[in-house]
């Protein structure tokens, strides 16, 4: 094998980074595979309010901080794609990019939530009236006109907290059935064609019709970690851990969104926490047996 | 009932101030009984080290940054100690120290651990040579001497990796059996007196021999949450919570140090951030009833 760290981390975003800087504290040896500029989704968010101890910070400032936090204690980072992970019976093979090998004695999944093929204008939006939390963003449409792209039923108690804040919320539902809802949200039954508008999102176009809004919510979750790591149990989508961020496979450990919403950087740091320490643990009693 | 509340935190850390501040997020009424001083053990920590975005920040400045956030947030403190919580068919009653009640829709444990009756010198020189954590304070005393009081087996791990960081290490145990340690950790079975110094601590006073020290760790757990609500159920010696932070019973959620190890500040708010928005989203439920 051409390197071996302790741990290899797959994703630079909070859960991820949290992990390399609490693995470096526990003197492990540890590399991060993910873009150094981090999780694009933090950077272009607007501002994020509830980061406690960090009150509404934008986004970008945000990303920083989470980057220079690592690089500070000395996590490494490879820009390389994986393409693959064998559970080999006492170490983690990861296959990069490049065709080159890496093992690790344990591994932490933090790649996030995938969101699978973006809707026209949904990239060049998001950060711009295009949101993924309604949590996060609905402060910003105080008063204003909401667009909800409600991929399943649980989304409905989003749209519906978006009606306690802005003056006019539409929920298109990509589902078919009984929608629950306040009676102030209109509900849309249309499919989806495309999101347009200037500097930001003004318009969402559907085929039967085509909507003024100053803000498009597109909630959805559809990932699939398991084509990473053959063999690891998935559950709603997401990947099946415990409390102490422990997956099916000895040895893999999963924090941040890919374990599940909600989808909050705090929520996901503090799990990279757990699983790193719990990652840690795992390799020392390997140790002593 | 004299007041109500959507939401009533018990406890002032990281895990309830995150709580009150994505509540307030959700436009929830909140209402958090602790001291404002934040817990005292955040503002008496050294330096914390893996509290992404905020790097070697200093105890007092991060519990100070807390506490500003939930102020801003407009989170209401309440400083009346909580005497005892009653679980209502519709709702929580809680009795405060000046015997008033008060209500809420749901509920958020997040008082931390409490560590029973201190030893002799132990509140005293805490933050100054005596810790609880090691994961936080190791890096303090690399090339130094320090004694390790362990409360059960589990804390071995803890002290097998100071072994890595500091030149000696004293393991004391407080339980009969067995003890797995690496040869370089001198283990000494003895009882606890006292803890002694200067300015720092300096001396840790067994009944048979008093050793010189730079530090003392002391791992142990020990809390009685049930004793706060009645029925509420436990698991070793913490608050038995799943994936949502919800506990045994339907509206209460616990949060931080009370759920379980690690005791970390990250893992502590992203737990308070996920009880906050399953507390939210119980009420909505139960209004759509």
């Amino acid at each position: 094998m051409e390197q071996h760290w302790d741990v290899a981390v797959i994703g630079a975003g909070p859960a991820g980074l949290e992990a390399a800087v609490t693995l470096k504290i526990r003197n492990k040896s540890v590399v991060v595979f993910g873009s150094d500029r981090v999780s694009e989704k933090v950077g272009k968010a607007h501002e994020i309010r509830n980061y406690l101890g960090l009150p509404n910070i934008p986004g970008a400032e945000l990303a920083a901080r989470f980057l220079d936090h690592a690089r500070i204690m000395g996590a490494e980072f490879r820009q390389e794609k994986i393409t693959a992970v064998y559970a080999m019976p006492d170490s983690f093979v990861l296959q990069t990019g490049n065709n080159e090998m890496v093992e690790a004695g344990a591994l932490i999944l933090a790649t996030g939530v995938s969101f699978g093929k973006p809707y026209p204008g949904e990239e060049q939006f998001l950060g711009r009236g295009v949101s993924y939390c309604a949590t996060c963003d609905a402060p910003l449409y105080k008063g204003g006109k909401v667009c909800v792209i409600g991929a399943s039923p649980k989304e409905e108690a989003e749209a519906a907290f978006l009606a306690e804040v802005a003056a006019e919320v539409t929920y298109i539902p990509l589902y078919r059935g009984e929608v629950c809802l306040p009676e102030s949200v209109r509900i849309v039954r249309d499919v989806l064609v495309s999101i347009e508008g200037g500097f930001k999102a003004g318009r969402l176009v559907l085929k039967e019709q085509t909507l003024e809004t100053d803000a498009v919510f597109i909630l959805r979750d559809s990932i699939s970690p398991a084509q990473l790591v053959p063999g690891l149990a998935v559950e709603n989508g997401h990947i099946a851990v415990d409390r102490r961020m422990a997956t099916n496979l000895p040895g893999c450990f999963a924090c941040g969104d890919i374990t599940g919403t909600p989808y909050q950087y705090i929520k996901a740091a503090g799990e990279g926490n757990v699983a790193a320490l719990s990652a840690a643990a795992w390799l020392d009693e390997k140790k002593r047996k």
